[in-house]
């Protein structure tokens, strides 16, 4: 059960109405990191979660993410407080108004739709989802998620604290980044309490790919590092001497009955591909005369491009 | 720039057609923590990135899970073969499909709208959506969004294996879960190959918050553990009483101008709301007898909701 | 700030595992009118809020619907308990956890990505979106859309209980149901404690159009009614006849600088079609010689739609 | 059946190409309270109504938004015409284009994407959904949201008004927002030609629980109006005393099969939380000599964020 | 099986960085027609087609657009480059960050979300979705959605072509759409080379509805063109004389069980619609002295839209 | 401006209810290429379209497609008429409803959510969304794109068709199917009545690009066929020979100022990965002692996986 106190878990105190700020500060009210997708990663875990120690710590931090929620809403409600009266008694012109928030984007729909009232969409005006939550329902796994999703909600606000300088936003950013570092060091915590946490879940993998690195991006670039080299692992350079690693043929196959036999030949008669003929098509109708392929020698710096002649059908 | 081979890394081997298993398995072909959003996730990143070995490993891992996706929608493809050319033949009864492959969710999508050929929906129909790439541009939180990401892929992959008895599914199955694992130690080594790396991004946070536990969600079920409690932790239990924690007054404020003054003003007047009359509602004139409160007698157990009289107005 | 109390806001019964129930009842949860829209759309306004009244209201309801979000959530965790315990132990065979969820939709997706764990989708699978938030940051407006919001949350709690046989789930979901009728009424007496609440807003609307009834859709089944006749009202049943009602011709219109007009007229020019020509088509060459139109005389019954003969161009 | 007069409902007279204004338009075009969103709210419920006078009325209207769609369009399409056939003829340099359009959000989007042609976006450039159409298929419940969204619609078209000065433009859209006026009242009607509409549905609700208040948002602030306060209310100030207020344990319980209870005691075990040990951590191994937490002294301020020495584990 | 050498298909020579043109860009990045669109689109096919020749092609044009993708990446990657580091070291004034990226949309996302690195979204900060991609498993089908997606994408980078001044810029622009032009060839002499490739499918139509035209959009402004008219169509101007064409009634009618019909008629007699009241209204109820109706005269110039006197119920 | 005549225009009658065949065929309703998609794609093409007769002919087709539309609403609609009333009247069992309309997908949404009546939702319940409607604002471009969209629509009612065994249903989606026959055939005349229809838009392209076929799938099944060789293609096989085609370097290059450099030079050295040292991670304190690897020899059949000796750091 939830219950609410009307003062702030952080003091609000903005120097001037802002609305551009206002939509950057939106990215952590209704964004892919923002305090709603927090909160709501942590309380559907916690709800699911039967380990106890676990499952206090998640509806703590679920709840105060949505202080935050409020802490980040106040902000954006105050940064838009003159728009929001301007535009609903009617007395901007234009002009003034594209000077004030801009005309398209999150600042237009902000304005229009939202009348200056905070909206759970980000930066760019687009609506929160629920895609945004990656729980799981396995602890060893959402733990990890959430140590990324504090770290991520740490850096967004440490680019909104670099591009503001009003300084009451600022101390409010920095006290809202802040807690995201602690959440996460909760979080570590509550992940290196159980034990064998790695990998997740109860399989355990088959040992001969587990310790396998693919080289699949060759070329000028390559380097060795911990993570592909040393004793650990079993380096594949070439792919394609190895591949497929099963030792089968690469294919994909699977047994069919009479019938479905049957169908799949009827319908690879129908729409059998003529590889012998050279069609005309629509292209073909509609292109002008500038547009056809005039001559091989005008190809230039290009005729590199097919070093041997080209291969002809039939 | 990538090239292809056409043998696949996995041999796929599909005991009997089954496209019930094959929307299960769309999960990992178009779902949140599919080889699509895994594969885009490690390529975009890979294209921001400067670090010469961090970029390496992210287009070789990238590369790779472009090559499980071609495995997993082949597996898609097989399970769904007899499906598809029944389908296009037009030689399934209505009750026939039904049994075949249900008839609402992604069954009835992958039928009638995709033919039975694979789609970058998930386990329910629902479209990809690049919402699920949570790279932020930034290592030491890419990094840790990477580990968890891998270890989402790898939960999702034990299910999937526990819910099949097809051998040749099961068996590529588990070669995708396990090079899950493998990628998330190349994920962990890169991380902390990186010195420094928490909290992440440049700016420190305020120390006298980054200790702070709030307990949040109080009663019975509050347990010690060590994210909430010891010497690296101050906790506080009384919020009320300590919030909010700048000593300030809890509340949002904002400087207006004069005119932005004036049009609040208007706005506040305008829709002024009258606390001290009783009106007649909408839902009053639209009340039948039985829907009214009659008499206050009438609440049984929850007299005790009410301890006192209830307030009045005016 | 927001506090939490472990205990629930009602006591949640659960007879047996029910997965199949726990989708349709996560409509509530992370569906369109789900105690996740409530709390949102009540929150936001309660932020953008200046009128004491209103907002104390706002956050009071808002604050009670993240405990309803709580108790449905519990409910659906509580159906899916045995069948989350029993995929992570892999103790299913895939034909037993086909009866058990289904193999598609909301079922598979609760299952192989979610675990079992509550998560924030509808009872089809699709995850929250704050595009579900209606606020418009204008009370009166608002309010009217929270009257509709509880009304449309209630019939959804409805056709819950109608479709359920648990009887502590029966008496949850009618205690949820209640409380949105409670609310309703809160928010109908918020209206109309606005004085001149409608129209919304502040400008009045041109007279002469707020009286017009046009009917549009016409043939047998037109109706007479309190919205359509009556001294309230001019109807306009001859639509070609007086339209449009501003007495202009009803085209469009802009004035283009000479620049604009030049580039207009290239345009134009540049993909001009020729009316007087009838061209091969890329049907015409895919056509097989089934496909092409054999005779007038074919056609039956619908000689009739063509009255006269066919016009020709040129 | 549709059929369709080329005349315009509404002439359409704008005095010259303004694609920024054409971007906030859009709103009303693709948004969300936009004219689709109104015919498709309105043709749907009309589709599956079966009283007479209600499907006449739902029809008539949705047509009429029909031709709304097509007003709206006209002016978008008015208002982007220089930078339509610019854009097609390749003539602007970067610079022009940029301070015609912008850079960014649905200016870009309309331009790049669409060519200058309207789009079912909004002023943000987010796809229309039908999300945004909340019909339930009830009618008290249907009028109340028809009610709702012309009030939504009217409070937007108000707000475009206020920020254009085009008089042609701002003409069209006080007849534009009139109609939704005119609508508004028409569903009104109808909603109060229903008897007993209140509450919507079959159920009637459990008496205790319709007219208790929950005073969920406490501290200053606290206001008693007619929504909470009065004969008709039963407020809870006091929420821990009397939740939950079925007079239960407010906990959440389902009878497990001893299958179910086996497989939900071994993943219990398996993921256990060592509430005892304080292990090491990724962000121990990650942070560097800067990031620690250096000594107690050093908190300043917020000593007092805890009051008692802190509890330890063990 | 995917392999990737670090050498780009294209090299990519930006003059200066350009945040703005970076958001154009991504348009194709993570637009509606992309890169990434392309790619999945002939991927799914290639996966699903089973023709060789059709296979290997898509296969084939499928890995080249990933590289393009990778080109794409990297130009936007180029154009954020100084972007980047300066958010990432903290080094920009609010007003300075205003003036390089814009303060809402695409740019501010990708500045603040996404840290400047390349990002799956459109110019207007819309993630990418697979409802982009519209495969439908049927070869005379997908080969038309490709042309016409080259097609698309062909105009998308025109258009971005004209708005840059950027030589190295525009270099690499113009290889990628040429190569859309020859993408598009392949796929136009795929699809001819698929005899009877008209209609699409195996069912034939109905050949009497197969050369119907109906004229529904009528009034000044109807034209006749090979699409309309001529030997091969027969048109239908009078829509009201032969509608429904197949000589019904015209209307929608179901068999029920006698329980439906039983309850059927008890859910239209408990939602019927009194037709011969005037109700009054909730609107009744707000509507100040200046919003209703004062007196038929006042309504000057649309006297003319109720020619005869209105029709009152009863 | 839009009528709308009560008569459908094809007369429904339903055999039947049948919940699940409802799902299958709001497909056409709210999918992708539905209905709605169809009208909206060639409604705002015409409202765009400054050619006359263009533009007569996508109105003329947008408005037949709402009223087919409407007939397919009427489908669903009856189809669903007694599971609404069931629905509505609370008459079901929980176990007769789950053999009604199954509990998951867009069988339970319609039922809970929607009441039974027709909601703009797919077979899967995924909300219809205007990301399907791919119109550009450039003739030669939309045209292909509806032709394509044609082909879309007729093999889905062609599915449709295949998988319903009542006669009445066949019969009205035979005629839908084969008004998109001929709704595609007046496009191609569209498109071929305009000169120089290819490649679209004004920029002709490059012509050394426009001819080279990239073979950049290889291995067995390659395939030679009219798309990728003969006169009219310059093939490239061996890509790593000649590629980037340009004859650069084929890496991303852009010129930075001063101050950029400097910064991205600060970033560059604050995340530095160090590759010579083998650090411990989280996952290497998470594991258990049957997660690490053991020993080579434990690899079996994929020791030819490393075929020489592994690459070591350092």
């Amino acid at each position: 059960m939830f219950m609410h106190n009307k003062r702030l878990q952080y003091t609000v105190r903005v120097s001037e109405p802002n609305p551009r700020l206002a939509c950057m500060i939106m990215e952590q009210f209704g964004g892919a990191d923002g305090e709603l997708a927090a909160a709501m990663r942590y309380f559907t875990q916690g709800l699911g979660e039967d380990d106890p120690g676990r499952k206090d710590m998640l509806l703590d931090i679920a709840t105060e993410e949505l202080s935050h929620l409020e802490v980040v809403g106040s902000i954006v409600t105050m940064l838009n407080k003159g728009l929001k009266a301007q535009l609903a008694e009617g007395q901007l012109k234009e002009a003034e108004l594209y000077l004030m928030v801009g005309s398209s984007g999150a600042s237009a729909k902000e304005s229009i739709l939202f009348g200056g009232a905070p909206a759970l969409c980000d930066s760019a005006g687009v609506p929160w989802t629920a895609a945004y939550v990656d729980s799981r329902g396995e602890p060893t796994v959402d733990l990890r998620s959430n140590i990324a999703a504090e770290a991520r909600a740490k850096i967004v606000y440490e680019r909104l604290i670099n591009i503001t300088d009003d300084p009451g936003v600022k101390d409010a950013l920095a006290f809202l980044m802040t807690r995201e570092i602690a959440h996460q060091k909760s979080f570590e915590k509550a992940l290196y309490a159980i034990e064998n946490n790695f990998p997740s879940g109860k399989l355990p993998g088959v040992e001969r790919y587990a310790s396998m690195y693919v080289n699949a991006s060759q070329g000028d670039g390559d380097v060795f590092g911990p993570w592909n080299s040393g004793d650990e692992w079993d380096r594949v350079d070439d792919l394609a001497a190895v591949m497929p690693v099963d030792g089968g043929e690469g294919v994909a196959t699977v047994e069919l009955s009479a019938s479905d036999k049957k169908a799949a030949s009827q319908l690879a008669g129908r729409t059998q591909s003529d590889t012998d003929t050279n069609p005309t098509t629509g292209a073909d109708l509609g292109a002008g005369p500038g547009a056809g392929r005039t001559k091989n020698g005008d190809m230039g710096g290009v005729d590199r491009i097919s070093p041997g002649p080209s291969k002809k059908r039939g």
